[in-house]
């Protein structure tokens, strides 16, 4: 069996375009076989700049429905209709994928029915399924086994209905050798650190909670103070990171949907390992592990 | 008054992956203003690296909505309603892209409900207008006032029911200073050379017709006989620009939605000086002029 690869394709945080990283967006994958975990803006050039195809990708895992998680569905979509390129697909995401995928499908029904003078239609679209999936499910995509958790991303009251409506998972995917844990976007999660127990990889975020996004300077207090809470509550700092890492028992640690300046990355790096002794690595786009 | 800019942030010609040139997008702009001229994958983060900011956008022009000119669209949409972006926004394009941008927009509803729990609900989606368009219709974007005419990219009979469903534009852009005209995708066209007459920029598409994109190579004997057709009708070839320049008596040709390999770019550009003697530039992504 050929050991899979997982390729950051995409390392930015959030929605804010950033010079040198591209949007959140990972490739698990072998030759002639793969899985997009996020979908972020611009996916489907960097799975080519990753050296793989379009037509490799077989199904899609998202985290949740944020949009720099979700920017390059609909692109991923009709660059596969258009051109008739791979065969059925099936994205799996958590409550919401279902409806977000229908109108995407949707909105490609233009150009399904659209030839050309010398060309015949697209239609019919080929099998896309959408599968929703939360606290616990767990699913086969070829060999690999994968688990969902729900983790804090949002952190709404356990009880509330924006809680059923809203999750954002981390996955567990078990291949041929090794596990690997993708956290997407969290907060501190019991939850999360259960899910990666032991992994050989976890692939985390990581966020500075001093940083401000240039795009959020000139907002006013207000939003100062959104951001302040939603970085503490729903984003990983450097130390919780490696707290994370720690707790889990992870063997390495990666850290991709980097909200940390490069100016502090040296920083940041420091404060990981003085919880975490397993190896550190910051990802840029691209990056093999 | 500001001069404006013309950025060709995108370069590629078609759907697939192209491993240096992004999908087609073109941004016309002056500082803190700007107009996306189609929307292909990756617009967003090239217009950050053309140095503009999303916020600046205020309108989106479409030629034609083949998915490698409409792929960022949502992503372009959604990463101005997340992080609460710009202002209203309104998008021109042929028939259908109301429809488009209603389904797009139906896909952001969900994005629009979703709060944290630090943070208040994104809703309302901000304003997003879409005007549809067609042959000598006309319409102002500030200090720019825009043509539109029906070029032969689709090439159905005059009176058939496709031809009125399924439009391709080219666009004339009166800024102050010079006329620019954007083909778009095109085949040869009377109607395209009239709009472009004594125009100061031609922005045009080019195309060689011997060129079998790599994803088609292995389709076999009916698809290749498709290409030829496609490429021979409905895409302007190096002496078919260079002709079109000619005839509109333009100034400068600026040949993007570059369907020639590289290797081939001398050859091409000396088949379009052949038929036409002002300047010729084939651009590159981020390329200004």
């Amino acid at each position: 069996m050929t050991a899979l690869t997982w390729t950051t394709l995409g390392t930015a945080a959030g929605p804010n375009a950033h010079g040198t990283r591209a949007q959140p967006a990972n490739l698990l994958h072998r030759p002639g076989w793969a899985v997009l975990v996020d979908a972020g803006d611009s996916a489907v050039d960097q799975i080519a700049r990753a050296g793989a195809r379009l037509a490799d990708v077989r199904a899609v895992v998202l985290s949740h429905l944020h949009i720099d998680h979700t920017g390059g569905l609909f692109a991923l979509l009709g660059r596969r209709l258009q051109p008739r390129v791979g065969g059925p697909l099936t994205i799996y995401g958590p409550p919401g994928t279902a409806e977000l995928v229908g109108h995407l499908t949707a909105a490609l029904r233009y150009l399904a029915d659209l030839g050309h003078a010398t060309n015949p239609r697209v239609s019919p679209i080929p099998a896309v399924t959408a599968v929703e999936v939360t606290e616990g499910d767990e699913f086969d995509l070829d060999e690999i086994h994968v688990r969902a958790a729900v983790n804090t991303h949002y952190s709404f009251p356990p009880d509330s209905d924006d809680n059923a409506r809203f999750q954002s998972l981390s996955f567990r995917f078990g291949t041929p050798g090794r596990a690997i844990v993708y956290t997407g976007d969290t907060g501190p999660s019991l939850n999360v650190a259960q899910l990666a127990q032991d992994a050989d990889l976890l692939i985390s975020e990581i966020n500075d909670p001093n940083r401000v996004p240039p795009a959020l300077r000139d907002k006013g207090p207000a939003v100062a103070e959104f951001v302040k809470q939603h970085f503490e509550r729903e984003h990983l700092s450097p130390s919780e990171a490696g707290t994370l890492a720690a707790r889990a028992g992870v063997r390495a640690i990666v850290l991709t949907h980097v909200g940390v300046d490069d100016a502090d990355l040296a920083a940041a790096r420091q404060l990981v390992a003085s919880h975490f002794d397993g190896d550190i690595h910051f990802a840029r786009d691209l990056d093999r592990f």
